[in-house]
């Protein structure tokens, strides 16, 4: 369980730590970069402790609105398979984090790119300039590296790693995760979601059915300054399910699609500037990069099995948004901009719920 | 106004009627079958009074959830225009609407098929098998023929047309329709909804953040026959929206795609075998069949000002489903089932609101 | 081999029939309709000796050009099965033929609609409307019927069931199959193609790299009546191809979009007017209707294997093509109207191979 | 016209200098990497003289096979405009040169992240690793802003910019152009084309249908080493359309997805790791960045007269092939590693045509 108190949302069980790392091998680390006008870093999502290259794990991707400069969906559309950690950070750092992959890649197997096909990065991003310097561009390679060496099971939420610039709502947004247990016919699965949240207008900021979000903006004691409430949405939410039930990429598809009905619940309509983009894969099985071994044996859960997995999709985004806002510390940043935490705004939030 | 009661959701102003005829020129008719065991019907949607072949209107699609039979979506979404009246009705009696629709245009244009094109039929479906003795083929050409002459800005919501054997929640659904006005920069505009509702499971239930599903599921007095919460989704709905605001295809499927994010307030998870479609078209012009006139000149609406059409197109949405639900009345159908109106099942829904 | 005379194009060896029924289990039937001004029929792919809805075959399709009416096309995208026959008729026929599956599958199977869900129908059209007086409706449920009877490993090509009354390049049209063989690495597997040829103007027809059509549009002895040449394109061309490769409905999807490369080759810009449509299925395993049993399992072949079978879908595509060219023999119908055998046009081919 | 001699493939008249220069106010720009092992560079395609992102001009793709790396499809899949230079380079380069359109942008506006939306990056590649090493990553910023600096109507196709170390057929590929007038009953547009060529097995080779390639790799003059026949496809295609026409971001689609047929008929299957994608833009209209001024008041030319846009976009990508391949020189490289130019090949290369 968090070690922040937060609404719980949802009829679900969770899993052992409520985070996305309750999918067994999956590890999360981040990089954080705080330094008065620099507030931004990497956050990387690594499926299994092995080689992502050389043991790929099935995905697939849905693009809900797509404001976004995310790099490596193409591919990932085509082969179901990703071959990289999965990165998070802001839009500026897209380059320069997918060069750190293919530069990664390259060192871990020389042959990629000249024997071997190349390798495709998998970078995602939101847009932190409200906080953070983005004209800095004080991301780095090593940075990248950073967070992908601290990748645990225990790991962070709130403003850290790509997290620690981000806004949602007009509050602190970033890193928030969740996790929640699907019973099938077919079997028991996690269902684990790990959120870049930075994105909404406060008047829609729903929770459970409270209108949160127009309780604070009417809030004489909030300055407009920290909850400018008719602020035009200029942010995005990436949103990464894994789970360890034994799905191909076309269920993985329809698997992500269902975060879009965990992030309506907080009351977004994927805004037209929000790059909204949800990516789900399974650790129960993975591709071998070369054809010489056995290929994988796989039985797959019957699809009229799935509904489970779909609830518990929709119930662990709705859930990690949630632990993203209040995991939240308040932060100032560039010229002195600041957004409050949820709890510091709304200190009250438990009457609600 | 509707002449029902109803919770309302959202925070837009509604229209007059607050109907999806509230976009200047679209009619909505009906026709019912209510006889024993065959609870059926055919609800039409005319996006203006002229001739739809001739003055196609611009229109898209989003597949939320693919698990349905509807006719005419491939062409929708390549060519971005409607060429017939939007016609919903049961699941087997797709094939019976689409040929009629193939009469009707041929009738008008004896030059379809032949000098012409051949026209586009649009025929969205739902299984009110529960309800409806679906496997009596019950719905004629005459139905669908009945349904367009009925075409009118004022028509009825709840278990008519098309909706008269759905289900909704284990309740009983139907036909619902809202609107909402959309303030822009770039001036004001309609969003009008009308869906057909037969999605859901009890439990999910969601109204304004309020869990009726599970108020119901769990009351005594209701018995496991008319609302038995464990029963597997067979459901699905079509949503359709129309608008005046000037867009082009590309930006009504933006809009199409938030009918999704209405439809999960409710509680929807997009369900496994829930066919759920939406629609969206533009009444603000029209495009000739013929390229010998002129072309229509159109200023669209700038990009960046669309945020309250996507606003307006989810609340709209989330309202028509509250509409199909407290439009409808308790209707018994085959083998002496039965599906409860929500106000019955309910009658003290006003507390929670 | 066919019994009848054609160029053959391509490298790879042919199967036994160079038919799309050289699958194993594939049959293919015909319902032939030829009175006068009625030229037309029904084709019925079947893709194996079972029930097709509780065995349900992967499948997958690609829309090269969506100006058409098909139905089921939805549900195989979103899941990835068939759980018909696929039908091929003509325009105005689809919703006769769709709800003559929807009845074929309540007469196997009465809980269909009921304690099943619904089915979906897979119905694909051509216009025939230039031989054939497709206004008057003349396909019947019982053509449907008489297809599916008539299905067996040893079929007609040419100016036979759908394909009674299809144009092509402004010559007769109709039925075409072929079949490749396809060596991979991880074993070797049969391609097979059947298409609906409908569609092209006359001055694009390449054949192996030979302008046919301007050939035969500058023949003097071929009267303008016979060949157009500027004839508006209204065309279409379905293209089904059929594999025993162990390939999942991603992968199907991919073998499916290598049609268009076959269709090119015969000089194919997939006109605006035409309806290109390429579905490919396995019969390498089946995926039961219920849950209940064990699931298959499936060694898929490795993504890095397949190119031998996108070279062969090509192949097989344009072969197909040119047989149905070759196989049609001079066909009149309505007002008179006729449309010329390629080998009666052009009695001289054999010269240009 | 070009100042190589080169087969000429169709029947549509070609531009001025047969070119997508010839699309007016389009230009394009180098910058060529030749330095022993390091053989790559950079092309850039700026649609108009002004600034991109304050004026956009519409734009949408295809992926015909997404076995690719490119960054900003997702946005101009989404928005339907681009708004920077549309750049080339080699796989392991679209970090660096995204970054450097982010600096770009934002050295232009300094708003760009800030008070105004991020920039959306659009970035193409495909693998030069066999003549280059693409391990060195040898392309900086600055050769992206060499490119942009050099674009002008006139420019050189073949191993040159971003196809400096690209191979085609296991030829020497690279950058090739062309274009085609297409005359509609709209009025008369031009059609360019330019592609990065780097896809293709020798074996696979056709040219106006004579299979040039299986004549080379039979040939005993040429060693194994310069054309290994057996060689497994890594390459990938990108090909850019621009037209003049007045045609919106969904017709431009459409014009994308003809770039497949183009590319089939030199012998292309879209193999499985051949990244092949197509964009198409139009210099008709531009669409403001900001909603303040004006709408483009636009008559889209009528769907039913696009063909020749059709027709001219699949020729036109056939021809810049082909240009692609006859501009190049013999290039050798990474290893010692070399590639024929096919001019050198085939020095007899006129005699089929």
């Amino acid at each position: 369980m968090p070690c922040f108190d937060a609404p719980r949302v949802g009829y679900l069980p969770a899993g052992a730590s409520d985070r996305i790392t309750d999918v067994p091998g999956v590890a999360v680390g981040h990089a954080t970069l705080s330094r008065g006008e620099v507030q931004t870093g990497v956050t990387v999502i690594r499926p299994h402790g092995g080689d992502e290259f050389l043991c790929k794990v099935p995905a697939a991707a849905t693009v809900i609105n797509g404001f976004g400069k995310s790099i490596g969906l193409v591919q990932v559309q085509e082969l179901g398979v990703l071959e990289t950690p999965i990165a998070l950070t802001n839009t500026f750092a897209v380059g320069e984090v997918a060069t750190a992959q293919f530069r990664q890649a390259v060192a871990n197997h020389p042959q990629i790119g000249r024997d071997w096909p190349t390798v495709n990065p998998l970078v995602f991003e939101c847009n932190d300039g409200y906080l953070n310097d983005i004209q800095a561009f004080a991301v780095s390679a090593g940075d990248y590296h950073g967070a992908c060496r601290a990748a645990a099971a225990d790991f962070e939420q709130g403003a850290v790693g790509a997290g620690r610039g981000m806004s949602c709502f007009s509050m602190k947004g970033g890193i928030g995760s969740a996790s929640r247990l699907a019973a099938t016919a077919g079997g028991d699965y996690v269902m684990g979601a790990l959120v870049l949240a930075n994105f909404g207008c406060l008047p829609n900021l729903m929770v459970k059915g409270q209108a949160l979000g127009r309780l604070i903006g009417n809030d004489r004691r909030i300055s407009r300054f920290d909850a400018p409430a008719a602020e035009p949405e200029k942010g995005s939410i990436i949103i990464v399910l894994a789970t360890n039930a034994p799905l191909d990429a076309r269920q993985l598809r329809r698997v992500s699609r269902r975060a879009a009905a965990g992030l309506a619940r907080l009351g977004s309509v994927y805004g037209h500037g929000s790059g909204d983009i949800s990516l789900a894969f399974t650790t129960a099985y993975q591709v071998p990069a070369s054809a010489d071994g056995p290929a994988p044996i796989v039985a797959l859960l019957h699809e009229s099995l799935i509904d489970p997995l779909f609830e518990a999709a929709a119930e662990a985004t709705e859930q990690a948004i949630v632990h993203a806002l209040w995991a939240a510390a308040t932060v100032a940043g560039r010229g002195g901009r600041r957004r409050l935490a949820i709890t510091e705004a709304l200190p009250q939030w438990r009457d609600f719920f």
